[in-house]
């Protein structure tokens, strides 16, 4: 907030809102005042929902939430708003709504930075998530849903309809099943293309719960290994293995990145590792830490991060491997259990 | 654009991106110069899969899009940016980018206006993912996976499952599954209730295609009717038809509003119609126009438009009932063929 001191903060953006105060509506807005006072605003939809999910805090029924809790403040007053978050547009509006002693101030990484460091409820959940997500993909492996045969769609459709019975509220994120070629596009979705013996499949999903979201990637090889496959798979794994081991606290992020990165580089693959290493993950599938090559500061206690190199020879085909890690004093902790060795399905 | 010319229009919503390019990754920004040049951007990520959907557009690798593409502009040069989605951080960084002969113009409404109307290829996509919705939900009730003693989430699951199966790359919306008090919540998930005779289930669902959405809304009674169920479900049953019988081009958006929520207030549960009456659907599932007490404008020809009026009674149950619509010179298509009388199931 770089020294401009605010009395109000106005967060707008919905993440925020449910992270501060519970809300898990479509439409809301919090008002937080240097007095401890709070106030929340939603929409007729949400009457019944938010009165159950947030019953101390005064609510304020409105369409334009932001704009209408803005209306009430009296000046003098600054109030700060997520710069990171509010259009344009939207800070036009604002503006209007503001009476002529109240100051709009940009604010920004308030919350976000608050979120970095997980608690224990947040990472009880994370972990939940992560092993209700790992148990679906157990699942299909067992029932012999990733075959020969099948097309990405009916696997991915398959592990999504296991995630949702064993309690997921939706999909984190489009399911990947990217067979053969496809599987050299690192955010292909999951088409028609039928697997074949030979191919390459990786899979990359995750579930969410209540607010919280997992992320895992597992590369399996279908009927057979080739030179080739063989070859990317245990570069992929090795350079993997390094970068979980390196996820400790203190240990810079770019460094993460390159305990990775290093390993696939000196086996002459650089080239084709095309994005970060990783990411950090809560209620947003990414956010904050980012290890990458230019990703700045360390890594702290309680964060979380994930792992995931990736090798991707266009027409050819591809392997990534995504862990989940919680950031522990000592080794970091995965919380997506899922076997990496190698596997011909 | 209020007579603020411009030379060049950068656009960074991804919506917007896919409908002017065909890009469907998640990040990308588009320049277009009024000598007709463009240009895109993308990261490392999508550098297949731009190269198959965007043969004929110049691609510049990035990760930071909009401002990469702006940093390649001379001067002197007016360019618009996309002000209702451009945040103001965001709005910084593209600043800092220009060069000093280069000048940002906030642009409101210039590609939502394009899509109000939608032409035959839009029309065919948005068609045929209701009616593989549709289908969908058919084969539920067929299969009787709508049942006394299920949970919310299960009945959810199956007909997620089932629109994936189908073909949807993913849903539009968390489904809806809201049964007995529950379905007084217009916006209820879909939860580990499970399902009682006599209980009004309402279930709202999407399926999402190659970019477009659809949306429906279906109200059933389990086991038997009470005087209570059957007469929302009547009254809300009028209102929606009558909804749909004053779609048609030329008339107001209020009045299409009014049509439905009249009956509703002449029938006493004026106060329990707590939403907007429709909206239009696209690449957004919600979006221009809207049939409320606020909308603004009338219906054209080549306009979508869902009618959905609902009756909630807190601690009771609810009603709603939903079509999609196509505007055409005649009478509205509708696009959600499901039986609309009051099924006991």
């Amino acid at each position: 907030m770089a020294g401009r001191r605010i009395d109000s903060m106005l967060v707008t953006h919905l993440t925020h809102v449910r992270y501060l105060s519970g809300f898990s509506g479509s439409n809301g807005a919090l008002l937080l005042s240097k007095d401890l006072s709070a106030r929340i605003a939603t929409d007729g939809r949400y009457t019944t929902q938010i009165a159950e999910e947030v019953p101390d805090i005064e609510c304020l029924k409105a369409r334009d939430v932001g704009v209408e809790l803005l209306r009430e403040v009296t000046g003098p007053r600054r109030v700060g708003f997520e710069a990171s978050h509010v259009t344009v547009a939207q800070l036009d509006r604002l503006t209007d709504a503001c009476g002529e002693d109240v100051q709009l101030v940009p604010v920004t990484g308030l919350i976000e930075d608050l979120r970095l460091i997980k608690d224990q409820l947040e990472l009880e959940r994370l972990t939940g998530v992560a092993e209700l997500a790992s148990q679906a993909l157990r699942e299909v492996l067992d029932a012999g849903e990733l075959a020969v045969g099948r097309t990405e769609r009916q696997v991915a459709a398959d592990l999504e309809y296991r995630m949702r019975m064993l309690g997921a509220e939706r999909v984190s994120f489009d399911t990947i099943v990217a067979s053969g070629p496809n599987s050299a596009k690192p955010h292909h979705g999951a088409g028609n293309r039928v697997i074949e013996a030979g191919d390459l499949v990786t899979i990359d999903f995750g579930a969410h719960d209540r607010g919280f979201n997992s992320d895992c990637t597992r590369t399996y090889i279908m009927g057979h290994t080739t030179e080739f496959t063989e070859e990317i798979y245990n570069l992929v794994h090795r350079a993997q293995a390094a970068g979980v081991e390196a996820a400790t606290p203190g240990t810079p992020l770019r460094e993460v990145d390159a305990a990775c990165r290093d390993i696939i580089a000196a086996a002459g693959y650089g080239d084709y590792f095309v994005h970060s290493t990783g990411h950090g993950i809560g209620l947003d599938v990414h956010e904050p830490p980012m290890a990458s090559l230019t990703g700045s500061g360390g890594l702290r206690e309680g964060m979380t991060l994930t792992i995931e190199p990736g090798v991707y020879i266009p027409g050819r085909g591809g392997v990534r491997i995504e862990d989940t890690l919680i950031i522990t004093a000592g080794a970091p902790e995965v919380i997506t259990r899922l076997p990496k060795d190698l596997q011909v399905i």
